[in-house]
Order: structure tokens, then C-alpha cells, then sequence
């Protein structure tokens, strides 16, 4: 084993798993680190859960069942009762884990998990099979306030203009609805399975508003009237409270759907307070399947709707459940990846360098090596990325190593720091120079060619 | 499905699958966020792979075989051609990684690369079926010059002496070694088959040095002269460079074994300049079969030697080929979890507070939400964490909100700001207010109930 190569030929990318440059890498994190920056500003703790789920709990969730990859060690038994499964999404691990440490944790329970989450559908653009989400939750015992609805669009909604503003991703659109607005309505219309509506209803953007009507009538049952009801309310979308007078204007009337209008109402018009213009009422918002109980949202990066929602979220009344107490929750999800990775791929955004460096401290000749390491030092002292050159080469081979990495300085033992940018060298003292603030780091650009 | 409670009953932790609670988790966060610093500081940049690799990969180091965790799409048919494991180190994946991106790499390449890792050995303290790992490693094309070796080792040591400083953790002492040193000894001593040797040799912490005399003599067929050579070899350990004259004086002579000396006393020299008294030359560390080349290097912390290495690494003239390009490489890996989830789980780490929270904007009614959330708002635009208190209860009630979770600051409509560890309450304004730098972010303490 010790003295053989380990690999012979060049592997190719696996599909659907997507992995970063070093420079991409870098964009990652820091969009990564703004996020969760915003989040903590918030007060919302990270935690991380293991990525295994017993298999049991993870196929509860009837759709998802066929997505999810098995894990086994290679030489277990067939048989073997504990079978795992890598978790799909970051909710059905928080409900295990809310469970789990109940007895130490404080509710109401504000977390963000940013991690991987694994799906076994067939890869192709903006699905993958591994990708990163960033979640936050707030998780209450018995009950949660409705204000806490509004507290979570508007933190994701902070969060997401801080990408745009920082980074140069694209603004943001959220559209939010209510299920009890929806259920309500269709209730007052007098239908008894409001989920068969939702399901239709959600297939608005794929099929049109003519194929939903049919579905409607004919495989739900309804009458045409109360189908096309349906639809004038799926067609309601407004940057304000006049959705409320709207539905109103439907005739339809039913306590729930009057409860689903208030709470509505109430998260459009703090979140206008908030963060002005970046979420309106959209009542075709569904969210199909999913375990949601009351608001609902969805988000779309402005120029971008056709990459679909890029974060999506709800309020459910029972997140968690142990039998003796329910734990009603409301969280919204970022899929990191699906952002990032085709923009990144697009070349819409790229980093200033390949590398966290910023000075290459140049070598005389191998003899003074350390000399140019107590420089290093020196200036790693006060914050500042170093490396000392490889080799003792000629300088102008020591400048493309810095060159070919965008390191935007050199430093010399004659006491000189050179922007190799700019050609500029000028005298200077390690243990007091500082770089520009703004090449201390590498910084996320945003580039002209792409819109 | 949508209304159904997602579980119904407290799940058990599973073994082998730690996990922390919130408090544990701003502990390994400071942690990874210092580790991260410092090697970004050292020029090494992040990457990340995938957590899976082809089956047929992992399975080429065959003592792991045994303890891969195999994935697989629960509906895939059993004869897929395609088959997964999760990785169980950072090693494969980045010589992976190395190949399949050569053509957009820089030589020498300088990665930090911090990940979960997967192991389905048998759980035990200090051994876990999944655990965090921080790996550096520098690669280069064709070559590497052996100054790297020394530069891995000054950073890991940095790394882990900031560990050690900022937040309590034991010291720690790199023991070092190098591969062509022991073999060159055994060559000069004519034995054939070194690796054998090195094998026993690595077993001599365990079972001693009588037994592995034993073993050296029956079965590797050394005669007792030579078993004892090895021995004494074995048992040099020096902090300094007197390790040389120690090795010259037992009579055993090879170019490689004068190769190996020099290379090993250049590694002394320089860490003795850079992190003084914190490596130690090792003439027993061997690595057993891993597939090092030269330099070895293993660590423990001061009093917590029970533990085994929590860093270990090494020089590899072969860490990737693609059958025309070799690329060498000397990385070192710290276990991160296996640090981290003994020392929080005996409570000799703690955090300040189990939340990101600095302060709690008090509420006086739900009427006045809007206004409390403002005074949130101008907070954080100065990097303050808060959060607004959840309910309008009585002051004493959002008080005891705030102790439980640790949040220091209340803050009170009526403009004054209430440090509730010692009561002490003054006027603020939102707008220029700050907290004592100490409050600003939860820290980590060492406890004073464990050593």
C-alpha cells in the first residue's frame, strides 16, 4: 500500500454533486457567513445535526420517500434493524432534535442550520443530489405568536438584501399567502377537501389557469362557478393590504378564511415597515404537499423566476410532537446552493483572488528563508494573510506566483512592498503597514457580462 | 399528512452521532471560526468536497474497507453500477479533487478543509461513527520542497496554540518523526522488509518494548542485536537537535538514514524558532500503515495523553497521480470532535451564554411591538445581537427570559438599559449605546471544576 499511487487516471465530476472552485469556494463563504451573521444579529443560534436519520422517520414524509439515500456500513447484515438514511432536508432532523433535548432547551427555541442535505432525484440544473440550505426556525412549546410569522420573512428578507447590497446578488421578491385564508375560502365555497384544491391550485404556474379550472371541476368535483372562484382568488397578488378587500369583493365568507385575512394582513403590513417592498401577498402560494398550517411563503430572485422559489418556508402548528406536548414552529429555508452554484457557474459572481493571501513575502535565496518567515509573522501579527514564496526564484517569477493567484502584494527583505497591480513600491515597516481595508480579503465581484 | 404530528414519542440519541446542544455549539463554532483564522492567515484557502466517493476508491486503502458506511437511492436497483461510500477522511476526496481540477489549480496548492467524516467503526469514547475534521495540506506538481514540511507544522501548532490561549484548551505536543530515517536505520541494519518493522515498532506504546523485541525477533526473523537496535532507536526523544549525535552514536549508517536526519532536524530547528518548546523529534512515531513517505508527525495534549493523537499527519511523495503527473503533498489533519466532545461533555468548556443575544428589547404591550422592534433595528445596524422579548408579560417575566438563556441586557421602552447580572440600570440611546467588547459575542470559558 505505502509506496503505491493512490489514483490513475483524472476522475470526473459526479453529476448532481456540485463542487466549488477555490475561488467559487470563497464566494461561498462568504455569503455563508453574511447569512448566518444576520441570523445571529437576530438572535438565532446555530446547531448542527448529525446528517443520518433513522429511515423510519424520514420516509414519514410519503413523497420524499423514493429521494432518500440509504447508509449501511459495507459489511453490516442485510437484516439489520437500525437502518439509516441521509436526511433530505434540515426540518425532519430539527423536529428530532427539538424532541431529543426538549428538557434543556429554551422555548421559544430560535436556531439556523446551515448544512448539506442529500436527495436522490435525478440531477439536472438548479436540483441537485447534494446541496447546502440555510434554515431558520423558531419553535415554540404549546404556542407560538403569530408576530414570530412576520419576525422570520423579514430576517430572511434582511438577510437576502444584504446578499444583493453586499455581494451583487440579485434583489428578491417574497410572496406569502395563509392556508387558513385558502382553507376558509374553499370552505365557504362549500367544499369539504380543501387539500385536493391546494394541490390543483399549486400546478397554477406549470399548466395555466384553464387546465387548473378542469382539474377542478373534473377531478375534484367542483362546480364551474366555484372552480372559477378558485382561480380569481389563486389571481389575487398585491405589494399591500388591498388583497383583503379583493377577496372581500369575492362575496365568499367563512370564520377561517376571515382569520387567514388578518394574519395575512398583518405580516404584508409589518414587513412593508421592515424591509419596503421586497414582499407581497400572493394568494396562488401554496406550497402543494407540505405540512404548512398557516402562512406560507415563497421567494424569487428578481430577473431569475424562472430558477423557481429560492426560499420558501411556512408555519406549522405541530413542527414536533412527543404525545404530552406539540411544538408549532414557523421557519423559512435558503437553498444556498441552488443560488450559488449556477451563478457561479455563469460567472455572475467571482472573487478578487483564488486565495485568503494577501502579501507574498519574496525569498532571497533559501539561506534567509526564515528572515522572510519572521516578516510573515510579523504581519500575520496585525490580521494580514501571508505566505512566504515557495522558492527562492527570480523575482519576476516570484511576482507570477503572486500574479497567478491575484495576491495583490509583494514584499521584499530590501524592506519594499510592491502592488504588483499598479507596478507601485514603496518603502515599509512589517510590524506597521497595512493593506487597503479593501484588499485585506478576498472580495465577492459581481460581473458586468452577466445581467 | 399535513395535519398529522411528525413524532409522537422522545427519539434516543444514536450512538456514535454526537451532537451538541446550542451551548456546545458556539464553543465549536469559536473553535472552527479560530482554526479557519489562522490557517487563512498561512495562505491556505477552503475548500469543500462531497461527502461521498466511488465505493471503488475508498476500498483502495484496505484496512478502512471494513469501516466505510456505503450509500445508495433507497428505490436503486441493486446491481447499480455507480456505487457510493460516505468518505472517512479528507485525504481521498482531496486527492480526488487534486486530479480532477489540476488544469485550474495553482502548484503548490494550499488547502484548509474542514468536514463531517464517516467511520462505521464500533462506537466508543473518543471513537465516533461521524465527526468533524480540520485537514491542512500543501500539494505540489512533480515536486514539494521539504521547507513545507516545517511550514504545516508551525501552522497546525499556531492553530492549536490559539486554541489554547483564547479559549482554555489543553497545550499540546507535536511528536515528529520521518519515514526515511527509521527506514534507512533498518536498511543499514540489512533488514529487507522495513515496513514490517515499522509495523511492530508502532505497536510499542501498547504492548512494550520487551514484547516488540519479541515480535521483531520471531516474526520479522531480526536477530536480538539488531531487534534491540530498533528498540533503542525507538526510545530517542529530544526537543532539540540532540536527537542526531543520539542516533550516530548506536553505529548504524545509510545515505538514506543521513537523509532522513537532516530532514528531521531541519523540521526541529525551524519549530523551535517559530513555537518554541512544542515539538519534540520522536523516534518512535511511525504512522503505522499509512502511506507516508517522510516526515510523520502525531499530537497530544498536555494531560490528556489517554487520549491518543487529536493531530496527525505526514509527508507523501504520492498523494495523487494521474499516470503522468505525481503530485506530493505534507498535510497535517486535527480532530476536531474528538477534542471537543470530551472536553464539553465533561464540562471543562462552556460557553458565556447558550445564545448569540446581547440584548432583549423589552415590550411593554403588543401594541407597541412596532416600537421595540425599531429600537432592535437601530441595535444591530451596530452589530449588537437582539431580540424582542416574545410576549408582553411583566417586566420580571421577559427579565427571566433573558437570564435563562444568559442574555446580560434588557432594554426598556422608557430608554434605559438594565445589566442583569448586577441590576445596575442607566439611560441609553439605541442609536450609541454599546456593550462592554466582552458582552458584545458569547465566549468561551474554561471551567475551573475539570483540570
Amino acid at each position: 500500500m505505502a509506496d503505491q499511487p493512490r489514483r490513475s487516471a483524472r476522475p470526473k465530476p459526479l453529476s448532481g454533486f456540485p463542487e466549488f472552485t477555490p475561488a467559487g469556494r470563497i464566494i461561498e463563504q462568504q455569503v455563508l457567513a453574511s447569512l448566518s451573521n444576520t441570523f445571529e444579529l437576530h438572535g438565532f443560534g446555530s446547531i448542527e445535526t448529525r446528517a443520518v436519520e433513522p429511515l423510519s422517520e424520514l420516509a414519514r414524509k410519503g413523497e420524499i420517500e423514493k429521494e432518500v439515500f440509504t447508509v449501511r456500513r459495507l459489511h453490516a447484515e442485510e437484516s439489520s434493524s437500525d437502518k439509516l438514511g441521509l436526511h433530505f432536508d434540515l426540518t425532519v432532523p430539527f423536529a428530532r432534535y427539538v424532541l431529543e433535548n426538549s428538557s434543556v432547551l429554551n422555548f421559544p427555541f430560535r436556531r439556523y442550520q446551515i448544512q448539506k442535505v442529500w436527495r436522490g432525484e435525478r440531477p439536472q440544473e438548479g436540483r441537485y443530489r447534494e446541496f447546502t440550505q440555510a434554515d431558520i426556525d423558531i419553535v415554540g412549546s404549546e404556542s407560538l405568536s403569530a408576530h414570530h410569522d412576520v419576525e422570520v420573512a423579514v430576517v430572511m428578507l434582511e438577510a437576502l438584501e444584504r446578499l444583493h447590497v453586499d455581494f451583487g446578488l440579485p434583489s428578491v421578491t417574497m410572496s406569502v399567502s395563509n392556508r387558513k385564508l385558502a382553507e376558509g375560502f374553499y370552505r365557504g365555497l362549500g367544499v369539504e377537501d380543501h387539500l385536493a384544491v391546494l394541490q390543483r391550485v399549486d400546478k397554477l404556474d406549470k399548466i395555466g389557469a384553464a387546465a387548473v379550472t378542469e382539474l377542478l371541476i373534473n377531478e375534484v368535483g367542483l362546480s364551474r362557478p366555484a372552480a372559477e372562484k378558485c382561480l380569481q382568488l389563486a389571481g389575487i397578488r398585491t405589494a399591500d393590504g388591498a388583497f383583503v378587500d379583493q377577496v372581500l369583493a369575492l362575496g365568499v365568507e367563512h370564520p377561517m378564511l376571515t382569520e387567514g385575512l388578518e394574519l395575512l394582513a398583518e405580516v404584508v403590513s409589518a414587513a412593508s415597515l421592515q424591509v419596503p417592498g421586497r414582499l407581497v401577498a400572493d394568494l396562488k402560494i401554496a406550497r402543494g404537499l407540505d405540512y404548512y398550517t398557516g402562512t406560507v411563503f415563497e421567494t424569487t430572485m428578481d430577473g431569475y423566476e424562472s430558477m423557481g422559489s429560492i426560499s420558501s418556508g411556512g408555519r406549522y402548528d405541530s413542527l414536533a410532537s412527543d404525545g404530552r406536548t406539540a411544538y408549532p414552529g414557523v421557519g423559512l429555508s435558503v437553498g444556498v446552493s441552488r443560488i450559488l452554484v449556477p451563478l457561479i457557474g455563469k460567472g455572475m459572481l467571482s472573487a478578487s483572488r483564488s486565495v485568503p493571501t494577501c502579501v507574498l513575502v519574496a525569498v532571497d535565496d533559501e539561506e534567509t528563508r526564515n528572515d522572510a518567515m519572521a516578516t510573515a509573522t510579523q504581519l500575520r501579527a496585525r490580521g494580514i494573510s501571508c505566505e512566504v514564496a515557495p522558492k527562492a526564484d527570480k523575482f519576476g517569477k516570484q511576482i507570477r506566483y503572486a500574479d497567478r493567484r491575484g495576491i495583490p502584494f509583494v514584499w521584499f527583505s530590501s524592506g519594499e512592498v510592491k502592488d504588483i497591480r499598479t507596478g507601485e513600491q514603496v518603502p515599509a515597516n512589517a510590524t506597521s503597514w497595512t493593506p487597503p481595508a479593501t484588499d485585506l480579503r478576498p472580495s465577492v465581484v459581481r460581473s458586468s457580462v452577466a445581467q
